[in-house]
Parts: structure tokens; sequence; C-alpha cells
């Protein structure tokens, strides 16, 4: 049945993208050294503040968010210092991966994958394990669908003059309800391919008083990804290198709707999504990856019993070009991901649970048809007036 | 619960736009007495041929499809001469009034909303009735969600030498399997904003060698949809006035997608979804309006019992941003329509019906959700492998 198939990312990144966004860099004419541009980069991060609920500067990088995650280990700390990371699944083993890269001792505190990071263990390592110059973590982990305490750990951290903490936000931001300055989190990292609605391209980090002090102090080496550098760069409305600017202008459209749309609102709709992404997964004979503690970002659900996963995702692009992830690394081919995180709305759910339905019975799991939009549905009616 | 909310159209035209279409008319530096712009229009001539599944010329016009089916009555006819309309619904009507403008005397055989023209009875007509020198009707009448048996019709046309077969086909073309060279259409008519998927502005006309003659013998006033004057334009490239570039442009593209997909399929892809949305209806407790001969171009659904059609309108665009249109005329509040013509796909549907349950729910209507979503998934996998 060749018919008309349109192809949707329901990826946690890159995501759907604001066309609206898109279009405005398409006509512009924009040179890095103006006024005009210097005047657009400065209200794109007075919104990027607003989009990190943060008073905090927040340096934007032509880069991937990999490359500002390397920058908050180089420009934090110096040889012979030490760190303490939580990891919940392959991002966080991101954060092992760069300690060893600059030859930074890290103590890891690992959680199971489908399980947030025990935030008791942490405390623990902090009160009796000796000093760290910095606690890691990720708001949420996208590679298993699992929010962790940032919070509490947050908090914990704070008391601690000389260590700062270090949030991987890059699938939280837009997903989930993060108070950086409340919570005390020094350095939290973005990504624009995300929540934000724009292509890759651009990373962002927020620095709090005590990170610029840290980083008055560390020794590391830098160059592309300093921190400071781009921070005084930026507060003249300037990079410190050639700005990505067709990105700039998207993300400055982009965070135009998100202020207008409300912070708050872009956060409800993901859980909204997510929740009704659970509700529907059960509902359909299926179990969520996520033991406790999902994530809004991106929902992670188990394969159905002796199928792969991998043909889940397969039949659902190939029938309906819905394209879902796999499993990473060891996941691979034991569970399948849908993202919520960004430019979804309740139809896009709607959409992909029905097409779903029709793959699962398809691939030879049994599932009612109706029951997992007939979940979602009864989700969206319990949260609306 | 203030979110994402994308709008999307369910309208019987305009429909949902081809991007990539719409892309290419963004970068055109295109000047209309150009060899590029006249290799541009032949080709979009021939796949507007294959579009029409003709081999007779295709005529384009800057204007709405109403401008093409002025030309087919100002074109074809001469003062006192009489016609016989076939009219099922609101568009139907169009062609009385054409008639009355050009002071053409029109016998009407009139269906009664929700049913199709009865041909017994226009056949009855053309063989007792005295001379008539076009019979005139619609492929798919979109008022109503209902289509006519032009190929019944046609065959009886085509026997009468001095008499000229005209379809309507604006919501026929691309929906429905039409033959012209085989059924004897003299003239079919199209507009852009349909199964083109291409924004409003553009008129299409077939026009067979039975027409050309006809139109010879015309004396009715005609100047701008002059069928003759444009035919001879057009075959070498040019149109005789200034040509909307920008929808040459977008229908060259769509034509090239729609040629790539195969007419078959893209007819096919509208009878699936139709066939989807009907029984859907059903299962959700209420019933379609056509009552026999259900087109597939866009499907009318009668508005729930003591409930007005208003309501869902209203609640469908506010809550979900579905578009969907109201009875027109004396049906407004009785019924509501979905459309299905062009680029729409299965996840299209999906999302639409399982926004309706919950929209029907609101309105007071009894429906047990997820049970429209099944009953169109039951038809995909009817139809698929």
């Amino acid at each position: 049945m060749p018919g008309i198939i349109k192809e949707r990312l329901f990826t946690p990144g890159p995501t759907p993208l604001l066309l609206e966004a898109q279009l405005r860099a398409l006509t512009m004419t924009l040179h890095h050294r103006t006024d005009e541009f210097r005047a657009l980069m400065r209200e794109t991060l007075d919104n990027l503040r607003y989009y990190f609920n943060t008073k905090n500067d927040v340096v934007v990088f032509a880069s991937s968010g990999t490359g500002a995650m390397e920058g908050a280990v180089s420009n934090l700390l110096s040889p012979g210092e030490r760190i303490l990371i939580g990891t919940a699944g392959k991002f966080g083993e991101r954060w092992v991966q760069l300690a060893n890269a600059y030859g930074i001792e890290a103590v890891v505190v690992e959680a199971p994958y489908g399980h947030p990071v025990p935030i008791a263990e942490m405390k623990k390592h902090l009160e009796t394990g000796g000093a760290f110059r910095a606690v890691l973590i990720q708001a949420t982990e996208s590679s298993t669908g699992v929010r962790n305490d940032v919070e509490s750990l947050g908090k914990i951290v704070s008391a601690l003059p000389e260590c700062c903490f270090v949030v991987d936000a890059i699938t939280g931001l837009g997903t989930t309800d993060l108070r950086p300055d409340e919570w005390g989190i020094d350095i939290m990292i973005g990504g624009s391919q995300k929540a934000t609605m724009i292509p890759p391209g651009l990373a962002f980090a927020s620095i709090s008083d005590k990170a610029g002090r840290a980083m008055e102090k560390s020794k590391l080496p830098r160059y592309y990804f300093d921190y400071a550098k781009e921070r005084k760069s930026l507060a003249k409305g300037e990079s410190s290198y050639t700005p990505a600017t067709s990105l700039v202008v998207c993300l400055h459209g982009a965070l135009n709707y998100i202020k207008e749309l409300g912070r708050e609102n872009l956060i409800a709709n993901a859980a909204l999504l997510a929740e009704a992404t659970r509700e529907a997964a059960v509902a359909m004979g299926l179990t969520n990856f996520a033991a406790s503690s999902p994530a809004n970002a991106v929902t992670a659900i188990n394969a159905p019993a002796g199928i792969e996963s991998t043909k889940v995702v397969k039949e659902m692009r190939a029938r309906f070009g819905a394209i879902l992830t796999d499993g990473q690394g060891t996941m691979k081919g034991h569970m399948f991901r849908i993202a919520h995180l960004g430019y979804y709305d309740f139809l896009d759910l709607l959409a992909v649970l029905g097409a779903l339905e029709i793959v699962l019975q398809k691939v030879g799991h049994k599932v009612e048809l109706g029951s997992g939009v007939r979940a979602a549905q009864n989700v969206y009616l319990r949260h609306s007036s």
C-alpha cells in the first residue's frame, strides 16, 4: 500500500523544527561584527536566561552539547583535582570519558540502566570521600528516559564552598522544572537540537559566580571552549570566534516562541505527553524502561517479550515514516524511545501511538487496537478542563 | 492546559502544503517571457496531463477554480442554447448560477443533499428533453462528500455529437479514478489548492477535440477565460497574460512529487483515509452524511444527536488546532467535514480521529475512547500486508 508518508521525528534530538524560526534565517543578511547582530545576540542571551530559569550568564558555542560538557571539565579543574560523577546511562558515561581525557580522577556513582543516580550515595562520597572540586550529573538521562534528583544533589553541593555543581540539562531543559539559582547549579548545559526546536550546532552553558571564581584558578588547557573568554565577549554581544549566525537567528526566533508560550507551559506540554505515553505503553501490554523517576524528555519502552525493539523501530519508519530510536549500546534491541522534548503537540502523540499499536500487532505482540490511544486520551482528559 | 498546538488543515481546500514545492518558489528568479519559464511551463503541462489522466491539452489560469468553471460555460455555448446540469450540493448550484449569469437556459436535475445526481434522470432528459449543448456536473461534491457517477453519464453524453460533457473535478482530481478520454469528458476542471498540495490561485481545464470544435462555434462573450486562446499560447509554453509564476513553480514541484508517488497511489491514499474515516465515524456512534456513493475527497459526518456541529468544529480548533469545516449553507450546524485530498498521511488521520473522540465526549456525545481510532486501524490492516 504505497501512499503518502510524511517523515516525523520522534527522536530525543534532533527534534521537529519550528519552521517559523527556520524561515527567519532564510532571509538574513547578517554579518556577525555589526550592531545588528550584537543586538540580536544580546536579546537571545536574555531569552536564554529566561529559558534556563537563571539570572546567571549563559554562553553559547558553535558546537554540539558535548563541547560545552568538555568546557565544564576544562574550565573548572586543575591537574590533580578530583570530581564526583553520577551516571545513569550513556550520557553519564560521557562525563567519565571527559574526565579520563583530561587526566582528572573521577569517583563514579553508577546507577543501573533504568534507575536514577542514588543521591544518598553521592552524599556519602561528598561527606566522607575527601575533597571534590566538582560534581557532575545529567538532569535527565536520555539513553534510559530517567530523571535525576538534581534539586537534592544541588542543595548538598551548595554547602561545599570549593565544589561546583555541573548539570548536563541537554534534554532536561524545556522538559523539566529546573531552578539553577535556587538549587545551586553552577554550570548548566543545553543544546540547540532539543526542546529549543532548532537544528543541531549550538551548545549553551550557564555560569554561576561560584563557577566563575573556580575558573580563575583552574589550570586545565582550553581554548575554543574557554567559558570566561566567551562570557566576556558575549557581554558585548559578540562571540570570540565566528558564530553560527543562521542557528543564532533560528534560536532567537524559537526562544521568542517559547517565551510567548511560557517556559512552564513548554515543560507541562512535555510532561503531559510523557505521562500519556507511559500510560499508553502499559495499556498496550508493554512496560516502561524507567523503573522510577521517568523523564519528561523521552519515554523508553521495553521491547515486547521475545521481540527485538529494532523491528518495532524499523516498521514504524517503513510503514508510517515515524522515526523512533532504538536503545543505545547494550540496550539496543531491548527498548525503543519516543521523545517529547520541544515542538510536539497532542496530535503528534495520538498519531504515533495509533501507528505503534498497528506495528506491535504486525511484529507479533498482541495488543487491543485503540487501547494505547485511549489511555493517552484519558491522561489528556484528567489534565484538561 | 495551554501547551503546544500546531495548526493543521483538514479542510477540503486549502489543504496541507507540500513544503518542498513551496521552497522551490522561494529561490526563483524567473521571468515569464523566457525560455526557462517556457520549458518549466511545458513540463508542468505534461505533468498536468498525467495528473488529469488525459491526452488532451490542459490549460492553466491564474484564478480560482470557479474561473475555469465560468470558462467552460462561456467557451462552449451561444445565446439561446440549453444545458443540462446535475447538482448534488453547493458546487452543483454554482453551475446553475453561472448559466443564469450568461442567460443560458439550464435544465437542472437536483439530488437531495447527501445523494449523488441520479444518472437515470439525466439520461431521460437527454433522450427526451430536446437538444442540450452541454451537460455539467461535479465529479465529487465537496459540500456533501458525495461522488457522482461520471463514468455512466460520460458514456451517455459521448453518444451525442453536439453535446459536451463538463466535469468539475476540483476535488475529484487526485482522489477519484477519472478517465476523461475513455469516458468522454470534454472539459475537466481542477484547482491548485486541492490534491495538488499547493496554495489557491490556479485553475486547470482539459479540453477535448469535441470541446475544441464547440468553442469555434460558441458566441458567448469571453476574454480572460478564453480557453482556445490560452491553449494556443500554452502550446508555446506561454500564457496570454502574466502567469502566477510562483504558483506555477510550486505546481511544477508538486506534480513531480505526485508523479513519483504515482497518480493511482495518490488516489488510493485518499480512498484509504476516507474509508477509515467513515468506519471511524460509525464506530464513534455517528452517521455519515453521504447516504450512498461517498467521495474520497472529503467525509461529511452528521452532527451528534442534539449537538451542533459548529461546536465540534470550534472545539477541534481551540483544543487541538485541527481545522475542520462545518456544513455549508443550510447544512451549517448539521455536519462537519474532514478532508483527505492531497498531502495527508495515515498518521494525520489517526491524530484527527483521536482528537475528535475527545471533543465528542467534551460536547456531550457518548463515545468509547479509542473506538474510532481502532476502526481506522482495522481499515489500514485490511488493506495492508
